[in-house]
């Protein structure tokens, strides 16, 4: 349809002519997220810099009926944040303040656009720490993470970012303010529209402020690099290890595709015979880090590691970290497409999902990496194809169906942290009943009746 | 109205003749919980005995437009679980088996009407650890604890019930079943229906099953009584205990009134000064929980602690919480009627909020004991008075209104962990905004159209 220019004009009144656009090139830039193969154009991009204008902006929208999308920086997995039924994309980089760090009270009030990673300094110069770190903390926003309900590698020992969220403020598709949850450390008056709106993908409402829980900064951490020669036999130690009383802060894997894709970047060479690493991450006092760091040692030499490298330093710890989150992008090297899958199983059925996706591979004939957060049973399933050749894509969908069948019948869910968004819209039904689904279908309806906020996600007929 | 035969012989047909009732002796039985001064009868109690009997019950009740009060051991401290509009008591007592404990997985699926301590004594018994903890844990059921949200003294180390819920199955007022969540670490499709449900107080759905997430049992606990001569003293000393990046399990309170209620309990002589004592837990591995407590007893000494006693064994330990655990019922020794209220305020504000209720104190001439999780700045106080003196109960009243006005004007909440039920519901307003709370109700005719679903709590026109 495109947008009609009074509407633009309004748009221009609201936050000020340099920041809306339409300019084509513009437009491009705000039409897809990290899910590749899913772009469509908005009819316009604003840059709001206050809460009152994102209400304005809302109030607009609704009377005309023009679909708004919520953006943090688009680094999401699933197209959540990518306009299918055009519109204004809200794009939050002007709204990137951190308001307040509260040190008595362990809480830090922020504004959505704020980049995690810049949150994760900011806290840590001052003694505090925000556990929930993804993989692209250092270009996602928090509002994005609490879009999404983001994990991260530390997940296991500390949760997600629904666990931190203690309170929102954010704006109804009708333009209104709510404000929910508290500031304090427990709250429990009337229904938990906090937990309720983390997660739900900008469908419900336009996050505009967030208060979050702190924690103290632990005072030392340890990294490992535990190499095996047998992708099994790591995953067994990942479920030997969660039984100790030794919760690590990060239990992350790589199979032998991401060890092959990530090993120049490594500051050691790996054994010959590597066909899996795990990365472990303790936390602590020193005293603590220290008898702990050995306990594992001694556990993973019982479970037949190949080599165990403690980081001697931050900033081998550092390198052997840039190496797995440059592992999303570098898979790029295999194939120019990927799917990239999260999915999730009880931590005992790690082998067997193992078996299954070198099964799925046998079949499929294509490359499928694996990595992820073991310690959660959080998979990232990587399916590599080349995209111009349609018997491939094809064969990559296969895989898809049978990994997420293969998941759920393991006791798993189809997305432990990237959400349904676009790309898992078709199998929803798979996880979720019809009953449940009509429930979240009349939720939605409460927030936004007209269907106007991030319209065509989550559920096939939205 | 009172319960038509036919409807009472249709019950008897679903869940067996033994297991309904509608003597006034029985009825009497379930007309109250734990907040003093709010009987109602209802028509029937039912004990059933399967999530199939919670579908048939929930299916006639919709037929006949009868009100459904879910209910577990009746230790709810707002009226939660009282009938006001009559109609059928659901009581869970038949319902309290523990289905499932998954070493390997670290979960436990359990029936609602299993108490808290029986499940924690299961899962300790297999070297795991469920940490929410009310003070009533052992009577209270899980089912109770997540209608409330329940939380207790580790919150402040472990958080709360919303925190260990993966997963719930419910019966909807229709008499549909709904599965939520998931049974592992992670799970992000669709919205958050489980912690929509969690705190909900029975008003959304019957959770007929619930996926707890369980953690290894800390090997080493330590339980240190720390005396100081003055109330402030000790809330200051919560503050920076808090800023030591040391986070006891536990950090409660009693003030000078609980002292006197429970020091015949204690097994060691109070200092004769002493006019407030912390309770302080601490748990880990043996090395860390041996350098902390000795930590923590410096700081104590530092902020002028009278006394600091580490409990010996495990016996001395379990003395001193039961002195604590008591101290809720046995405050009627010192009125015949009590107002217990669980504020939350920042930790920071732990000082203001103790001057401010001994200014309450004075101005109303009642008698205010508060105790509780000051590690959260979960405050429970309790205005004690005469029932049947009027002008006492006036007085209380006007003492609540001015706790509260303060609470929110600190930026705390009026309710940490009890709900909002029938007794604050007068009060929900001065903490939830309109807009806000209509979203609830809607949300609440989303799942409860007909609002059969204990009917007349948390919003006032319900």
């Amino acid at each position: 349809m495109g947008m009609d220019d009074k509407v633009y004009r309004h748009l221009e009144n609201l936050v000020g002519s340099g920041f809306v656009t339409r300019k084509k090139e513009d437009l491009v830039c705000y039409s897809y997220d990290a899910a590749p193969g899913n772009a469509f154009l908005p009819d316009a991009v604003v840059f709001p810099k206050s809460e009152t204008q994102v209400s304005e902006i809302m109030r607009l929208a609704l009377k005309k009926r023009i679909p708004v999308i919520p953006r943090g920086s688009g680094s999401g997995m699933t197209g959540g944040a990518v306009p299918v039924q055009g519109g204004v994309v809200l794009a939050f980089s002007r709204m990137n303040h951190i308001l307040d760090i509260d040190l008595d009270n362990f809480t830090a009030t922020v504004e959505p656009g704020v980049i995690v990673s810049h949150l994760h300094k900011a806290v840590e110069d001052l003694g505090l720490f925000y556990p929930p770190d993804p993989a692209s903390s250092d270009v996602c926003t928090i509002g994005g993470n609490v879009g999404e309900c983001a994990g991260g590698p530390r997940a296991v020992k500390y949760g997600v970012t629904r666990d931190y969220v203690l309170g929102l403020r954010a704006v109804l598709p009708c333009g209104d303010v709510i404000s929910t949850g508290v500031s304090t450390a427990k709250g429990v008056a009337g229904y938990d529209l906090t937990r309720l709106i983390v997660g739900s993908e900008g469908t419900l409402a336009v996050v505009t402020g967030i208060t979050l829980r702190l924690l103290p900064r632990p005072a030392c951490v340890a990294t490992l690099a535990v190499c095996f020669d047998d992708m099994e036999k790591a995953a067994r130690t990942v479920s030997g290890i969660m039984r100790q009383a030794v919760i690590p802060r990060c239990v992350e894997y790589l199979d032998e595709a991401s060890l092959f894709l990530v090993k120049d970047r490594l500051q050691f060479a790996l054994p010959k015979q590597a066909k899996a690493m795990l990365i472990l991450e303790l936390d602590g006092d020193e005293i603590t880090v220290k008898a702990q760091t050995e306990q594992i040692r001694q556990f993973c030499t019982q479970s037949f590691a190949l080599d165990i490298r403690v980081a001697k330093d931050p900033g081998q710890a550092a390198a052997l970290w840039e190496a797995r989150k440059a592992l999303s992008p570098v898979l790029y090297k295999i194939a120019n497409q990927k799917i990239n899958e999260d999915i999730v199983v009880p931590i005992s059925k790690i082998p067997d999902m193992v078996a299954c996706i070198k099964s799925i591979q046998a079949e499929s004939g294509l490359t499928i990496v694996s990595f992820g957060h073991a310690g959660d049973g959080n998979i990232h399933c990587n399916i590599m194809y080349d995209k111009t050749d349609a018997s491939q894509a094809k064969q990559a969908k296969k895989a898809v169906d049978r990994l997420f069948a293969a998941t759920l019948e393991l006791g798993g869910t189809i997305t432990g942290e990237h959400g349904v968004g676009l790309t898992k819209m078709a199998y929803l039904s798979w996880e979720i009943g019809r009953v449940e689904q009509d429930i979240m279908k009349k939720i939605k309806a409460v927030f936004d009746p007209f269907r106007i906020l991030n319209p065509g996600k989550i559920f096939p007929d939205s």
